[in-house]
């Protein structure tokens, strides 16, 4: 399970190497990435709830680490939407609203689509054996009741095609908001990672077998739909 | 025509707000933000060359501040795609990749088509008064020569479109490499900002006028297939 969740995070990982400086004026780049991983789990799981103010002093003293470090960390996931930093300074684990998580979905859908559309002809062995391994690790997820290991996997199996579609940027837009969307899954929606999605992941994997681009595009289409009607079903009750 | 331009700036001016900490120990945000006004602008013009490499203590000294704003400024830019920031710590104007325009521009080409799409529907008294300012602003910008003011028009008038979809989304997605899209107009293809840009936006602004968002939307697509088109040409010629 853990190798797919390194892959799933590993194109953030590096677009943080690109991003974030390394000037020997600032914090270690490990420090940093600690901070982010740790805050970034906590913040999807819900451990650190929606709304909760983020003291970069208190988050400091926790970790045993100067300021620094997770000023800059603090920085780094409110460019991943997951943390915002107010005006007035204050900085707090972003709320979910659910219009905002619509309006995410209704374009990181049409994104995936082209992914899906660009990258299923491109699938080789090569990408079979990883969706095969991922499959593997979600169904042991759900085995287990992990839940975000569950996601992790969907979410890994799904960026297998992303990438095969060979465009960098697609990759890069369809991934700058993912913890966003597994927050959402995780908090709001865990029930559509389930034994039926795996059957849906299985569907996808049999169609690209065969080389069936249209059937793997059709099913996964199904998927992102039932996102998008859930997001949609609870913005409409409040 | 000042006007035009701060209005295709002000969506990213804003998401500093969001992104660029305003912690007492950094760097004041004015002071970051005149470098990164100054810095984009270069990148944008050609006057800072693809490749050139950025010294944080020399921009400083330049500009008269100290390395902080500089360094912050510099991360920003990374963030937009103008800088890359090499693990080995040089920094420098990023350099102009054709391979890597085409897949941007077949990734933006689709979010603006969505954008045309969900947009066109809700354009009304106000957006159209906007969108003749602004193709005022793209007209004169063109009668004096000034191909920068002409491309920012150019690309403030589609934003008007985009914005009129609601979807912050979208909006965020189709603007975040906006830098990197004119610089590649201005330097590689500023015949696409010509006089016959202009009719077809003028095109544009009659069909939204006589309420024919199809029309609208069919005409864009030509603008933005004329773009890929020049930037596959040009990959195809290296």
């Amino acid at each position: 399970m853990s190798l797919s969740r390194t892959s799933v995070w590993s194109i953030m990982e590096n677009s943080t190497e690109l991003t974030g400086a390394r000037d020997g004026t600032q914090a270690p780049a490990n420090r940093r990435e600690k901070v982010v991983l740790r805050l970034r789990s906590a913040i999807i799981t819900g451990d650190l709830a929606p709304g909760t103010v983020l003291k970069d002093a208190e988050i400091a003293a926790r970790m045993g680490y100067s300021a620094t470090p997770v000023r800059e960390a603090l920085m780094q996931l409110a460019a991943e939407g997951l943390v915002e930093i107010r005006p007035n300074r204050l900085k707090r684990v972003a709320p979910l609203e659910m219009a905002a998580i619509v309006e995410l979905l209704e374009v990181q859908i049409e994104l995936w689509r082209l992914g899906y559309l660009w990258g299923t002809p491109n699938i080789g062995a090569r990408e079979l054996a990883a969706l095969q391994r991922i499959y593997g690790d979600h169904a042991e997820a759900l085995a287990f009741g992990d839940l975000t290991a569950a996601i992790a996997a969907a979410l890994a199996f799904h960026r297998v095609i992303l990438m095969a579609s060979g465009n960098r940027e697609l990759v890069r837009v369809s991934l700058d908001r993912l913890a966003l969307i597994q927050r959402f899954v995780r908090l709001c929606a865990p029930e559509l990672v389930s034994a039926d999605m795996l059957k849906k992941h299985k569907e996808i994997l049999a169609a690209l077998e065969r080389g069936d681009s249209s059937s793997a595009i059709a099913v996964h289409a199904t998927t992102g739909d039932a996102l998008l009607e859930t997001a949609r079903s609870l913005r409409d009750k409040n």
